[in-house]
């Protein structure tokens, strides 16, 4: 633990002694002094009692600030809600930043929604019915309608004075959208260019006039690279007909970049894990049980294939030896191609062309890796045995074997790109054991074929 | 391409025949109304001659602002610099944002380091060499100096008139520092809080003093989680006597996050991704093939354990059929249980009974997971060969096999974590891999047991 973990306890401990004392007046001002995230930290450390009893301290607007740090998928979330008043619920959910209310919102069920959205003012509801209706994963799931804008007629001191009223409300006062007369957005200026200007001068020969926006349906990944690319701290968030309707900030950004390397990474292994930190060994069981299940059906169909070379097996049962051997590196080549590949997808956009060229160079690496890989595994075999025919078929089955598998690894998430899927899904546990089948089936061909060679040798 | 893309590709047209007209005055006014991202992806589209004809139109400044935006590892900007004129480069770095100058000589050797150094004026060299001493993945490593510091007695009018002077240099003038006589770090503001201020509003009376910070040496990922739970735009850096040396802005924190699921990622994988992107197949192949041999040897020792059963196998080659549907589930399931470790390992701090708690978690995941599938392992084989107690060996074999992969694919990182290694480097291939060994160990041993019985049955 360190300084500032100390210090932070020491305060939560003041905190409680303040809460059982009915102190409220030193709990307010010790709370309230507070980052926003250490009251949400605090929060999550108090029993329904005691939550209870902070509900009569916090006006809603205090509570919705912590409220607002909170992960909105936290499982506790609707009952907090429910032990809430339901008016003080409605009227923190209406004082938060609107995508965080949306997205709080978003776990729970129709009846439960319109129940909050009930006690707010028509507008306020409609708004954040608005946001709902955006798929989670896009600009328009992400993005607030809290934002700062200007007429471009409007002056240096205007604005910065119509600023202060904007600071209660917009979730970021840092950038400022200039509409013209029809409400079309026609610039954008950071409150950095605006602090330094004139007072009399007008924003419209000021502003940028080179917009860069994102379509409310652009998905998540695409706004994360638009604020990786420009380093900015919002973006606006245009409809189909050009006209704004919110912006993103880079808060919400960090969490999307989150996810999605989660979500590549979970793919990678086979697992969800987001969902499996806090789960019991039955909910984590079940959860990658599944995937397991799935690739052990496929795993049988090798076996299956085994089964149909049993003569050569008891015919030459050292073949048994370098089962495991050359399905194991086929396998990991394979990973390591998909890996290469999916995360080529992630970042780029990538038309027919260059998918062309792409499978061809991952074939060719694979060919690479598998001349070197079969050559040591025949030097290997071959001295251990001393039989470099048996070494000769070992190493040619495996240098055809991770030929394969880096072309099928590259492959297999690109056509499940290019037919719309998440090549994430392609995980490395399905790469590998897809890898097994062909392997197996390349090393038996080849053994039947050099059977009588390394048998006499 | 979308409709941002093509008005982009029709300014960069306009763009190079004015270069090529020699139009310096269209040039700057079309180049330097483009976001400095654009620039810099005009820029990369441009051969020497025509770099060469840019650096006597744009100011050193106005290439800084470029360059800024430029990958700091991009390859080619030792030759971009060493192109430029000397004073011009020197020149350059200096009117860039201090961390991102450092990144960039970062890349150098210190010949070269001390050549644009030595044009600076002798403070800003200065500045940069502490910059170059520090660690590149610590809060030192990415921190800037330029940044916007206030006396606490200052009053909001005079902070904000101030604010001007900083507005040309300060990486972000939305974060205010506030310093005592001694010049301690006493409290932080934002300009939102700032701007609402009343003109006479003293700093020391409105500011924040519950100062979040990072220590200079702190690892970059314990920086992105400050970003990440108290959703700063930046944070002060303090060295050990509890100095403010500098500050981390977020943009610096998403490449960070960006790195650190990268290294997860790859490790996972086993190949280092994100130098292969770029490379030729024979670049490709020379960066994963150390890993592959490897793990090759690796494997070489299960086939020498088959190789010790091979009597077993002559007199039962059936059991050759099932041994890739055993090593490969297994292997699945440590591949699973690797990337749960590694990722609870990457967002958590996990002490000494916290460690114990989640192997033993593991461990019983892996023990129901191994009795589900080893139960379905039982029925197919069971049914498929007519033969309930092959069936049974091979349940038993997969069931213990799936719980030591799952309790190694936890131990592994979790080990390597608390004896200071990057967990990251336990990859899935290698997990794979050993679990090939010890599933062959327990296939063979529990086979061995039953032999006479399954093979009579």
């Amino acid at each position: 633990m360190d300084e500032n973990e100390k210090k932070l306890q020491e305060k939560f401990i003041q905190l409680k002694k303040y809460l059982d004392k009915g102190d409220k007046k030193r709990f307010r001002k010790t709370y309230l002094d507070m980052h926003f995230y250490d009251q949400s930290t605090f929060y999550l450390t108090l029993n329904k009692d005691e939550r209870l009893s902070i509900y009569t301290i916090l006006e809603p607007d205090e509570m919705g600030d912590m409220f607002d740090t909170l992960e909105d998928d936290l499982p506790e979330i609707p009952e907090y809600l429910n032990e809430m008043n339901l008016t003080y619920a409605s009227q923190m959910l209406n004082d938060m930043y609107d995508d965080n209310a949306a997205d709080i919102l978003e776990h729970l069920d129709k009846v439960e929604i319109e129940r909050f959205l009930g006690q707010m003012p028509r507008a306020d509801a409609n708004n954040l019915r608005g946001l709902l209706h955006y798929d989670t994963e896009t600009a328009g799931g992400i993005m607030t309608t809290d934002y700062v804008m200007f007429h471009e007629e409007e002056t240096a001191q205007e604005a910065i004075s119509n600023l202060k009223k904007f600071a209660e409300t917009a979730e970021t006062i840092y950038y400022l959208y200039v509409l013209d007369n029809h409400d079309d957005l026609v610039g954008v200026m950071s409150l950095r260019d605006l602090i330094v200007l004139d007072d009399n001068a007008v924003l419209k020969d000021n502003m940028n006039s080179d917009i860069i926006t994102v379509n409310v349906d652009a998905d998540q990944a695409e706004v994360a690279k638009v604020f990786r690319d420009y380093e900015f701290l919002a973006v606006p968030v245009v409809d189909h007909s050009n006209q704004m309707v919110g912006i993103v900030t880079v808060d919400d950004v960090i969490e999307v970049i989150d996810d999605e390397s989660l979500q590549d990474y979970s793919g990678l292994a086979g697992v969800s894990i987001d969902e499996t930190v806090q789960d019991n060994p039955l909910k984590a069981a079940s959860k990658r049980l599944p995937w397991l299940i799935t690739l052990l059906l496929l795993s049988m169909i090798t076996a299956t294939l085994i089964n149909h070379y049993e003569s050569l097996l008891a015919e030459a049962s050292i073949l048994a030896v370098f089962i495991s051997t050359i399905t194991g590196t086929a396998g990991n080549a394979g990973t390591q191609s998909l890996a290469v590949a999916v995360r080529r997808l992630a970042v780029e956009e990538i038309d027919r062309s260059e998918f062309f060229k792409l499978v061809v160079k991952e074939f060719l690496t694979g060919f690479i890796t598998g001349v070197v890989t079969g050559a040591s595994v025949l030097l290997l075999v071959g001295f251990w045995k001393h039989n470099f025919i048996l070494g000769m078929v070992i190493g040619l089955a495996m240098c055809a074997a991770i030929t394969v598998a880096n072309l099928a690894g590259s492959l297999i998430p690109m056509l499940m790109s290019s037919f719309g899927f998440d090549p994430a899904v392609a995980s490395g546990p399905f790469i590998s054991t897809l890898s097994d089948l062909t392997s197996v089936l390349i090393y038996f061909s080849i053994a039947g074929m050099f059977l009588q060679s390394f048998v006499g040798a």
